[in-house]
């Protein structure tokens, strides 16, 4: 007979999971944890139980099988960067960080194609075939800093997302252990592999169908040349125009981004890049790039639209050095935010480009009649608004009022036929938002789709979908927002 | 009391049908199905029990919960052309024809998008939309003919989906009828939208996972110029190394096809271009487009390409006319093979670009051991095979031994990495290959999904996925290949 040891399951999960990938590989100590307790989103905060970091498919494949067999819930996590709260960990849940599976498996540029592992660095693909001519499009403003398997989780996207499209575009083929433990091959080494395109389902599934272990990217081959255009207008709706005018004109410029004058000022404020003018309604950036040969009509075309839209002036910069000077001003926005207001509530909304007036002056109605001041800066291209809300958390119920503001763009959004997310994802932050979205029928079709991965609720739970515990009757929706640098 | 009449389940059917569709909407007679029996793929033959033509979303969900309250399986069909068998009926099932659902119901050409019903042709989107200067990419050879519904089921391709992609990269939303008669919208008018992709899911399904009754399409601006160029080679792994030194010169061509010299003999014989050097081992055709002042400096570079890699001799066209004659040969070159033969039997496999010289003698190595002979027409930028298998119908024992000799080639298109079906699809005629390219699980997963749209299994069940029945124990795979005309 066996001595008897009283053992908790949380025991014997630990016993199993150290001898799945060690000491090294297990956080238990609670201060040790804390530096997972939230993602970008700063304000939700919660420690996971356990914290695992696997370095092998066949590591995540058996911790899986353990969370399984105990039917404890886990959170996958990459570098934590995202602004939607999806890597947020459970109080009664494995917390699995896949920082340590950051090995580029293999290059294949005969076929213009890598495989990573979840925890490599976005920047590290192109790194590494930059050399032979080649980068991977996909190119979130933390690129320095997150994974590519966030990136597969949120299907994340960039200033170069309008001509190159989003993560999902740029993946072939995935290895993902299922939430039983199971591990399957989605997609391929060919694109448009016969049955169901599972692989378009799990990129941008936010971490509720599984684990994606290895990723098989798409990578292109460099531009030849590139323009940057700074066009500035009297009226934010003329740029919102103009953004149309050149798509019609069949041109598909790499990005197009808008500022408003709120913004300008703040930028010019805080980085003075001289360039941005004061006292425009807003700027439009238009970067535009192709052959030698190509360049230039395409910046003269764009020039032309941009005048005849009622552009002030437009200035051009081919050489890399003035190319960066003028996206310098874009790219403080968020920070130079931060300089205008003690606090901001950054939005992610997209709406159908064609409505961008429109909803331009929706939102400067929704200013007035709340009283906040709105910046918008936003990927014109894709109609992918980012609205920052500026206001004061000292200020008692301010952050209730603004979170409110928020979401009333967000209805907007939805109103105009477009989306509640561009970028960032649904996450722990607008699940409540999706029936704003899709119908219960809509929405049941996924669950059951979730159903298929996951038929017991373990990957994820909580994110992306509206539960009774998070948006239900007496749900508090308590959140507040960090000041972040996202682009 | 009512009157107690004894009906069959069927006459209960085909009553409710009537109430839904009306007389001139149904379909029992044996003869006037007839023409329902077979798709593009001819040799599998059924009758439907009954046909039904609706004309609206409502009248397909009326249709679809009378198929569930009975049990009853049903087959969506679109024009027919579908080379796989994917709309082959079922004895006892309903066979859902979409062609009297025809309308293009939006045109919005601010947003480059078309909501079209899906028994609308493919071309007439474009027709459209043409005179503002827009066109729908994806063009099957059947275009003329084939429907939008088809082309989403079996995520239809064609000669310009190189750089374009195929029919899930144009479709941004559905209204697709769920098995059990419920509406959902999957997608919408923005792309990239919140939750899980299960449009892409859709498209390219086969038809098993419900009916899309509204599609919204991405239309795209026309290009200002394009260029095809015909390159001649000695041996057709010097055409094949060519596409690849094309591809990594950063050149995106429209589209790249190789004909060898089995089937460049066969066309000039036919269509007698004079333009296809009957001595060349192959032709590579490319077709170049963007601005005026891009597609001359494509041309020349790939002109310089092809002539370093050994090509005799490069002719280039620009005029419309003479770009039609250079792609004549190609056209026809299908058609042209049925005078090779009695018969021929066309295979559709994929393999990674890098390779197709690979393949290519792996191919002619299967002919020689097999003493038929293989013609090779293929899209050689998406390394989507067409070999064709020459035979004589009237030779006992010939089909077999040359359906056996296409499963090779398949079987060897799985080994480099590739694909068992480019664009035909899987349908009725390769679901008993899907095990050479999946895994157990990934099947098993698969199948999950579908579960989640189809769990009582009515949605063209017998399609896409081997089943005991058709590929189990005992099963008489018995087939043939019609001499069709196919791209």
């Amino acid at each position: 007979m066996n001595t008897l040891v009283q053992t908790t399951p949380w025991q014997r999960i630990t016993e199993e999971l150290l001898l799945i990938v060690g000491s090294s590989g297990l956080i238990t100590d609670e201060s040790e944890s804390l530096v997972y307790e939230c993602d970008g989103l700063a304000i939700y905060r919660q420690r996971p139980k356990l914290v695992v970091l696997p370095t092998t498919t066949e590591q995540v494949a058996a911790i899986l099988k353990v969370c399984d067999r105990y039917r404890v819930p886990f959170v996958a996590r990459g570098s934590g960067t995202g602004l939607s709260g999806g890597a947020l960990p459970l109080a009664d849940g494995i917390l699995i960080v896949t920082a340590r599976m950051n090995q580029i498996l293999d290059v294949d540029l005969a076929n213009q194609q890598v495989v990573v592992q979840p925890g490599v660095i976005n920047a590290w693909v192109t790194q590494a075939v930059a050399d032979q001519g080649y980068y991977y499009a996909p190119d979130p403003s933390s690129q320095i800093i997150c994974s590519i398997g966030g990136n597969v989780a949120e299907n994340s996207g960039g200033v170069h997302c309008l001509k190159y499209g989003v993560t999902t575009n740029h993946v072939l083929g995935l290895t993902v252990v299922l939430p039983n433990g199971e591990i399957v091959e989605l997609g391929g080494a060919v694109p448009e592999m016969p049955g169901y395109d599972l692989t378009g389902v799990f990129v941008g599934s936010e971490g509720t169908l599984g684990i994606a272990t290895e990723i098989r990217l798409r990578v292109l081959k460099q531009a030849e040349a590139i323009a940057v255009l700074l066009a500035d207008f009297t009226t934010i709706e003329a740029a919102g125009e103009t953004v149309s005018a050149i798509i019609r004109a069949g041109i598909i410029p790499a990005g197009m981004e808008i500022m408003d004058n709120l913004s300008i000022n703040a930028v010019e404020d805080v980085v003075a890049t001289n360039c941005y003018p004061r006292d425009a309604g807003a700027v439009l950036l238009v970067e535009v790039d192709g052959l030698e040969a190509e360049v230039p009509v395409l910046q003269e075309r764009v020039s032309q639209i941009c005048y005849a839209q009622g552009a002030r002036h437009v200035r051009i910069a081919t050489a890399a050095e003035e190319r960066l000077r003028l996206w310098k001003g874009r790219k403080a926005a968020f920070a130079a935010a931060g300089r205008l207001s003690p606090n901001y509530f950054v939005q992610d909304g997209v709406i159908p480009r064609s409505q961008l007036a429109t909803v331009l002056k929706e939102i400067e109605q929704l200013s007035q009649r709340s009283g906040y001041r709105i910046a918008n800066v936003f990927h014109a291209g894709d109609g992918n608004l980012h609205p920052l809300i500026l206001y004061d958390q000292a200020v008692p119920g301010a952050l209730a009022e603004v979170e409110a503001l928020g979401g009333e763009i967000l209805k907007l959004c939805v109103r105009l036929g477009g989306s509640i997310s561009g970028e960032h994802g649904i996450g722990s932050d607008k699940a409540c938002f999706m029936p704003e979205m899709f119908s219960p029928a809509d929405l049941e079709t996924m669950q059951q789709v979730r159903s298929a991965f996951d038929p017991k609720r373990l990957a994820n739970p909580e994110k992306l979908f509206p539960t009774p515990r998070t948006c239900g009757e007496g749900a508090h929706h308590v959140n507040a927002y960090p000041q972040v640098e996202v682009f």
